[in-house]
C-alpha cells in the first residue's frame, strides 16, 4: 500500500499515545522514513517551531500529511495538521479502507470502538492510580481492568472478531501494556517496593490472566511491534524516572 | 435509506448523550418508530431487565442491532447489543456510508473527531463546572471553549468541511448546546442567582460569539434538532432539578 500524499509522523519513542500511530502505519506495511518521515520529538526538550507549527497543544503524536514534501523540521504551511493519537488511529484506517485497522463489519467497528472505550475509562485510570502509588486496592483495580478487556476480546489471537486481524483496538491497548510490562518486571513505580514485580509475576502465573497472556505474546510476536518497541531504551528511560531513595 | 436488521435505541429525552444518536438517526432520514424502535427509558426507574440485557452499564443510549424483529421490553438474546455514544455515532455512519454523517475525505474525517475530541476535553468539563457552581472565573471557562469550538467550525453552516453537511461532529455537540441554552436562559444552575441569564445574554450579543451565534441558528432550523428536542419538556424536568431555596 502506497500514501497519496506526504506523511509526517512527530513521535516520541517513550510515549505510549505516539506508540498507538507508530503501530497502526507499521500495520499497514509502510515503512517508516521510507513511505514517511517519523520525526523523534525530544519531549523534555521540544524544538521551538513545534507547538506553533505543528500542534497547538504541542503533544505528541501528531501528522502532517499533504503539501509540498517537506523535512520533518521545515513543515510546510500547507500541509494539513492533525492530531490525538485515537484520532490519528481512525485517519491511518482511513487512508487504508482495505487494511484490516478496521474490520468492514459495521458491528464489528463498534467493537472495536467499545473496547478501546473501555481501556481508556477502566484500565487507563487503574494503571496510572498503580503507578503513581495511589490505588487504594494496590493491583487490584488494574487486575479487574485486565479481566474487563479479556471478557471483550475475541477467544482467542488478538482482540476483535475471529482474532486474526490487527485492528485499532489492538493499536490502542498494545503501547500501554508494553509499558506496563516494563514498568512492572522492574518494579518502576511510586508503589512499596516489590509490589510491581508481585503484580507481574501474579499476571504470569494466574488463571484469572490466562488469556491476557495469550493476547500479549501474539501482540509481541508480530513484526509491527518488534519494529517500533525498543525495551532497552525505555528500561533505561523509565529507570531515571523512577529512581528509589 | 434503510437498515439492512431491526435496530431498537434505548434512549431517554433527558440525556443529551442519546440525543447524539437520535440526531444521527434523524439525519439519515430513518423515522423513529417505522424504521426502528425507539425505546424510552425511565432513567429514575429503570426496568429491571435493562442492565443485564441491554447495558451491563445501565446507561443510555444503547443499541440492540439484528437478530429477530423483538420489541424493545422483550430483546432478542440474539440481537448484538453496542453503547457508549461515539461509538454509537460512529456505527450509524457506518451503516450508512453514504450519509453525510462522514465526510469521504480522510483529512475532513479526522477533523469532525477532533471537534468531539476538543468538545470532550474543554467544552464539556467547563460547562459542567459553571453549571455546578464551581467554575472558579464563572462563564469565562465556557466562553473560552466555545471560543476554541468556533476556531475549529467551517467559515459558516455546520461544524465540517464546507458547512453544507451534518456530521457526526455536529450530532456530538448539538445536545450539549440544546441543554446549555435551556440552563442558562432559566438561570438552571448551582451558580449564584442571575449568573446563568446573564452568560445567556453575553452569548446572544457579544461580538466574540458570532460565529457560534449563527451556528445554533443553522442547527435549530433543521428538521432532525426539531423532530429529537423537546424544550418544554426539559424545561420541565430541569426546573425541579435546579429549584432554588
Amino acid at each position: 500500500m502506497a500514501l497519496a500524499e506526504p506523511l509526517v509522523l512527530y513521535t516520541a519513542k517513550i510515549c505510549p499515545f505516539a506508540h498507538r500511530v507508530e503501530l497502526a502505519l507499521a500495520e499497514t506495511g509502510l515503512e517508516s522514513d521510507k513511505d514517511f518521515v517519523r520525526y523523534e520529538i525530544d519531549l523534555k526538550n521540544k524544538p521551538e517551531w513545534y507547538q506553533p507549527k505543528i500542534n497547538p497543544a504541542s503533544k505528541v503524536p501528531a501528522i502532517a500529511y499533504g503539501g509540498p514534501k517537506a523535512a520533518g523540521d521545515q513543515p510546510s504551511p500547507s500541509s494539513t495538521k492533525l492530531a490525538e493519537s485515537l484520532v490519528l488511529l481512525e485517519f491511518v484506517a482511513d487512508l487504508f479502507p482495505n487494511s484490516s485497522l478496521l474490520p468492514k463489519d459495521p458491528v464489528l467497528r463498534a467493537k472495536a470502538r467499545f473496547f478501546i472505550d473501555t481501556f481508556a475509562t477502566k484500565f487507563a485510570p487503574a494503571n496510572f492510580a498503580f503507578q503513581g502509588g495511589k490505588a487504594p486496592s494496590g493491583a487490584e483495580g488494574l487486575f479487574s481492568a485486565i479481566e474487563q478487556l479479556q471478557d471483550l476480546m475475541a477467544p482467542e489471537g488478538l482482540a476483535i472478531g475471529d482474532g486474526k486481524e490487527f485492528t485499532v483496538a489492538d493499536a490502542a491497548v498494545v503501547p500501554f501494556f508494553a509499558r506496563m510490562e516494563v514498568s512492572l518486571k522492574n518494579d518502576f513505580g511510586a508503589y512499596p517496593e516489590g509490589e510491581g514485580r508481585k503484580a507481574w509475576e501474579t499476571l504470569q502465573t494466574d488463571g484469572r490472566f490466562a488469556r491476557w497472556r495469550k493476547y500479549w505474546e501474539t501482540v509481541k510476536a508480530r513484526e509491527s511491534f518488534k519494529t517500533t518497541f525498543d525495551e532497552d531504551y525505555l528500561t533505561k528511560q523509565y529507570s531515571t524516572r523512577w529512581t528509589r531513595a
